[in-house]
């Protein structure tokens, strides 16, 4: 199976790897050229355009960083429209909001070519070994014909019917997660202020029926202070803005997500939207007030 | 090793079983006799009150349902009191408040006996299958000694420090599954919505970095409506609440945990009390208004 | 001092008048001719167009309902831009968002035109007595010329600085609002829930520091259940959004306008958006939960 | 009418002055006896212990600070129990608890004595005025024979119901201003961190319908930082957590009252419990994080 790879990022050489290690002929295309290098070596060939990858194969993938990207090689000189035309598939694996995702969509489609959305859930290291999760959404056919390369990405793909439904779904998943960093940072420090040990805790919680990865992961470097950003925090708020604004849209309340929001609002206005969202523990604790207040 | 056993309830049989099998001699009591005998059946002796018990044995563990019963046994005619003395343990397994522990501990203190509270985290199947997790708290050359008992009821124990200790430890940890509960229950809400299938959330859930034992067991019946008590919502609130009370008392900001526990506050209100605790999902659900608004 | 009038909606009517009153020259202009007769029998003028009323006046205000509106007549057929030009002033009160606003200061300033919004607090009864507070932004110089209108206008005027914040105050005024009737019927209910009268704690809360014109207006209505839309709860609900979302560009957290924003959601699941936004008052009391739950 | 008085703090000689200068003869005690003497010029006559005031008035009049001073004077040496009698009546204005208020009026019953829980609404300046608001509760036929009394202390009095009534509507009354607290003190954030002056702000609210005399005093002082206590932080807090208690009794959820607790809650983790309820303010304010953080 042939296939094209736009966007050589850390997510995007991973994956585009993979594919190469499992027998795919892969043709790359990255803004910085070499970037392409690495890939080279394991086989995959270069395009100059995004064009040129579309034109030359029969499926495109496509992993970038922000919205503006994914249009950019989509609209953009040399981009993908040029090219784009019946039978072809462009699967756009970005995280992109709804609007970006139709925009894409609309074009394609009118080109005659079938369009799948595919964010995914995992960072790097899943990427590595192939063990990402991927929500894919718009054309089934598509779908149905890049399943094997799904396979090797992922441990996991799904299909959620129409484009938007990929991006709905990350952001349920991360509101959840949020929501949760949260009720663990609060019984960290509700553990710490009446005397227990939170390292205890970490333990305790590993041992029952709430046990997960990301306690046991994030648990102890958080009662360290050290939040190194593996998901920015800002990034974490901007998903409960927008998994709260899907829930004002279709009317449904949700008073633990919204209390959750306004903790990571609050760890933004202390300064942290840039260190992992784990950050948020930050601002359960005691703090200062300023200096002057009588 | 022989060991007296008060209170032979779901979680107390389970646990005297368990004893019983790993070869300790077990002497057991119990309010209506009766429950004896299965124990008995399996190598078990019986004796006719607390007080017997303990003069027979040197430890004696008690396991049960609520506070009142806890002080009965100590407290009451031929009550614990009545024969505790100079080197004997007392190990209450109860889930009481921490006013209880004291009052039981300090009694015990006096008449020259080693006190510890253990309560466990983990219900009637981990009990049978010796795979609970102890939070043992007070007198720590007790818990040295009868560490062989807790190995065969638990897969973990843990010794917390100074009485009351145990029960803190309980509260934190079911304040952060409440919350956890409640996202859970929002994200299922707004899935479903959004026009996303919520059965499709579980899965992606639970291949995620939050998966987790409880969203896999109780998310299936939670979406088709169904809430059979494993943990009675109202006992949930009951313990939101004390871990906000202990959160005020060490001035700890829980904006997510309040507003959990107004959600199961909520529950309570429309009749939910009785219900498993995942019954606070109902309360995201859109509601009927009173007919008589205008 | 003549001036022209575009929108004769219940608010434009009794501005429009009140400023006949006074001895200003009116030239009015609304979509529906008709509804100019009352005015005209008060002495008033009347053009064909916006167009029209903007070539024969200085200046010339506007109170349209919505925001597609207040661009229809800026931007529309026989709209302000084709007559706006040096040295006249247009002065939009109607309730618009920010990009609204910017959008028509920008054509106005464009053509050498000044530019005010003037967003108005206070309804109908106000705005028939002259009693309104407004809230200007904008062109400072065409904010003095036109002070004897909003002199007659309102009981108060307040000039603000640059286009935008006449909106931004409103939103803030109105958070509070909404956090306030949320805080007032949760005490309705919790005190008739506590065995006391409400209707006692109105005048009781009617001769302390709180008292206010809102809980004296809405308290008796709202006890009966009654909830006739004088200002509708999804538009109280968007302005709470709204103000949150002012809040996350600027990083303020608000956990008490986010919880009650929810509140507002809830009443809006129940199908109570077009009720007042006293109708917060439902989701407070106990409620039926749906019956199929077990 | 002659009646005694029991506590001469700031509130207490305010009232009993009043009372004096309306024509009642009052005799006081108070457990310094020299605060007696101001008092004594103005007419009083002083007697040695609670029980000589008692013996000597059918009426004995409280104001004390707390529940355990509140219950000394029942309870202890030379206390009201000793003197209290058929046909007696004794009228605590203190602030105190339901069980405090229980406990004294169990006792004065059953010594055929009558009883009236009667805390005020209003401090220092209202009491000296007689311009206090009165929320009685018990003997509702005492309630008849003191009003007298009652008329010159407070500008309005109510009978509420039997005793604890006047506890909780003080309580429900207290959590409603300080969910007001909270939502004025988010929108002064807003409005400084949008570019809107606060103190215009100040101007704007109280033009409208939510203008009310806690905004009017405080807010220009709030915008200054300071939170001279009048009344503390702390005390807020344990009206809201109380109230909150009243609402988990009741199972009624107030989701808005929840999160202004936390607030307050995170002002006293700031160290701000002693300064006044306004206080709140500040933990709205963006917040420097400890130094340590990564």
């Amino acid at each position: 199976m042939e296939v094209g790879f736009l966007g050589l990022g850390i997510m995007g050489k991973a994956i585009a790897m993979n594919l190469l290690r499992h027998g795919f002929k892969v043709t790359v295309w990255n803004r910085t050229l070499s970037k392409c290098d690495e890939l080279v070596e394991h086989g995959a060939s270069v395009a100059e355009s995004p064009a040129a990858v579309v034109k030359k194969c029969k499926f495109t993938f496509t992993m970038l960083s922000d919205p503006s990207a994914a249009l950019a090689v989509v609209f953009g000189k040399d981009g993908i429209v040029e090219h784009i035309s019946g039978g072809k598939g462009y699967i756009d694996m970005s995280t992109v909001d709804a609007g970006t995702s139709s925009k894409i969509s609309e074009v394609i489609t009118k080109k005659g070519g079938y369009f799948l959305e595919a964010p995914v859930s995992g960072s790097k290291k899943p990427a590595e070994d192939g063990q990402l999760v991927i929500l894919a959404a718009g054309e089934q056919a598509l779908y149905e014909e890049v399943l094997p390369a799904f396979n090797v990405i992922g441990k996991k793909s799904f299909y959620l019917g129409q484009v938007g439904n990929g991006a709905k779904m990350k952001l349920v998943v991360n509101m959840i997660m949020g929501s949760m960093m949260n009720a663990f940072s609060e019984g960290l420090v509700l553990a710490g202020r009446s005397g227990l040990d939170p390292s205890v805790l970490l333990d305790v919680l590993d041992l029952g029926g709430i046990a997960n990865p990301m306690f046991r992961l994030k648990g102890p470097t958080m009662i360290q202070g050290s939040h190194s950003p593996a998901f920015p925090l800002k990034h974490q708020q901007k998903d409960m803005r927008l998994a709260l604004s899907l829930g004002d849209e279709t009317a449904v309340s949700m008073p633990v997500a919204a209390a959750a929001n306004e903790a990571f609002k609050k760890a933004r206005s202390m300064g942290l939207g840039e260190l992992d969202f784990s950050a948020v523990y930050e601002t359960v604790k005691a703090l200062e007030p300023p200096s002057q207040i009588s």
